[in-house]
């Protein structure tokens, strides 16, 4: 699957990302109308206007964008009727022809991490039978636990062909506060990051990268930079770029000299550009159409710095 | 909610916790059939399964004890379905009187965070309206992107009288990889258990305990005598006891003076009993007895060490 990917930015030119994380707020009012109307103000009528939101943009952007990454918890908040948006939005993803990587930050002891990886990247038996659960083609996956409740999920990625992307900086203002402290000298994620190559070691694809990816967040260039030389096999997911403070320019250094290497995520920064100053000519109605537009300037941003 | 939970370990003088992490392993033929036989061998009859499973356990010990710990893991990999069966078993348990902790180490940056916070344990707003998408007492929550990813789990908390327990120490053999490296003389355990304490000042119940408790790991015996001074007010839920290989003998300084501040879950141990040789002649049939059983024994075994 990273093999995809990598074909995916090399055809289309575009190291980006599409984060697809509805909040209720950045939904226009005629699409929450219209869901609400139809199911109701309930967690099914939210459930239905993310799900058609999610639809419109996707529809307006898929050509341009190799990968989309749903957020989960901003599905899982609506409960079961959210979860289900999660599983619809997944699908209608992968129908397109994208990448789905799934934001879903797991990470637990050995057999619950087997449960998550088969539930979201593998398949699951049933008596004589095996289902997949949801389906997407990369998860995010907390180290907190060490290498037993990571590997579970390296397993599934060899026998299933999907991949993963390890929290390893974080683009939060605390990802510090233990992920920055120094242990014989070396920030944890720097420890984080060499376990990253060990896990990913098994897994390079073709393409010359391994399906265990990192991430690391774009509000900490200097630490992407060292981090970039460090894992020179591992792509990096690159969230924080655009709403969160993130700078093109401050991503030169996570990609590699090849130009590959690094996947940059706008979330608001896509879904929500209707609501920006520079979209608001597009109009509310037009939501679909100003995402497009944010995503041809992103690209082109992108681009700038590799 | 700490202190409906202290009431109620107190009440049936039971400091311990059933793990409702169904592996359909677990599950005797004849309710596997009989789910099968309804919703066929699907991911909905596999939710099936699992929720009858459930539903007479707890019917069999709800009365013994004062919470459960549904692992929503186990419950993700049968997808929708399976969800909707984590969200029954929680309703169910509710019903029933018990505390419910949901097994779900989420954690984020801070807008996700909150998502994950109002969907588990607080009310989402739709349109005019709010709704519980899942209906915890409890959650777990994983620290690794520090104070900012943790707060608003605390907020929440504040507002719905509800509770966490944050992973400090776990109970898996890896957990030392990162958790243990020194920090300044110091293991990073530490250093997230004295966070804890910070997280936790401000949501101190009439009991004298925190709603923001921590996760220590029976196997660990050393360090949970450490981090039950480092954190004098806070919580302990402890998993790894039975199957997992802690030992009543170990777990006697996860107790204050009190006998309070530690609540021991014990998952496979109590709900696959009936596997076991030391249950065997229940019989499969009777797996629920098996498992009241079970849960008798393991009260008076951790109330030896109190």
């Amino acid at each position: 699957m990273i093999d995809e990917l990598v074909k995916q930015i090399t055809e289309k030119n575009a190291p980006v990302v599409v984060g697809l994380d509805p909040m209720l707020s950045y939904v226009p009012e005629q699409v929450k109308a219209a869901a609400f109307e139809e199911k109701g103000e309930t967690l099914e009528g939210a459930a239905e206007a993310i799900w058609q939101f999610n639809k419109a943009i996707v529809d307006a952007t898929y050509d341009l964008i190799p990968a989309v990454k749903p957020q989960i918890a901003m599905y899982e908040q609506f409960g079961v009727p959210g979860v289900l948006a999660f599983a619809k939005t997944v699908e209608y993803c992968k129908s397109k022809g994208l990448v789905v990587i799934g934001d879903i930050k797991r990470g637990d002891i050995g057999s619950t991490s087997t449960a998550y990886a088969v539930g979201h990247i593998g398949q699951v038996a049933v008596g004589s039978k095996t289902y997949r659960g949801f389906e997407e083609d990369f998860v995010t996956v907390n180290p907190y636990l060490g290498t037993d409740g990571v590997k579970p999920f390296v397993d599934v990625c060899k026998e299933e062909n999907k991949g993963i992307f390890v929290l390893v900086k974080t683009s939060n203002p605390s990802s510090g506060e233990f992920q920055d402290r120094l242990i014989d000298g070396k920030p944890l994620y720097e420890l984080v990051g060499e376990k990253v190559n060990e896990w990913g070691a098994e897994c390079i694809g073709s393409c010359g990268y391994s399906a265990v990816g990192a991430v690391v967040g774009a509000t900490y260039p200097e630490m992407g930079k060292v981090l970039r030389k460090l894992m020179p096999k591992t792509y990096i997911l690159v969230p924080g770029y655009g709403a969160q403070g993130g700078k093109a320019a401050d991503l030169v250094h996570y990609f590699n000299p090849d130009g590959l290497g690094a996947i940059v995520n706008s979330s608001r920064g896509i879904i929500a550009a209707y609501k920006q100053e520079k979209y608001a000519s597009f109009g509310a109605a037009n939501y679909a159409d100003a995402s497009r537009q944010a995503v041809i300037d992103m690209i082109e941003d992108i681009n700038s710095a590799r």
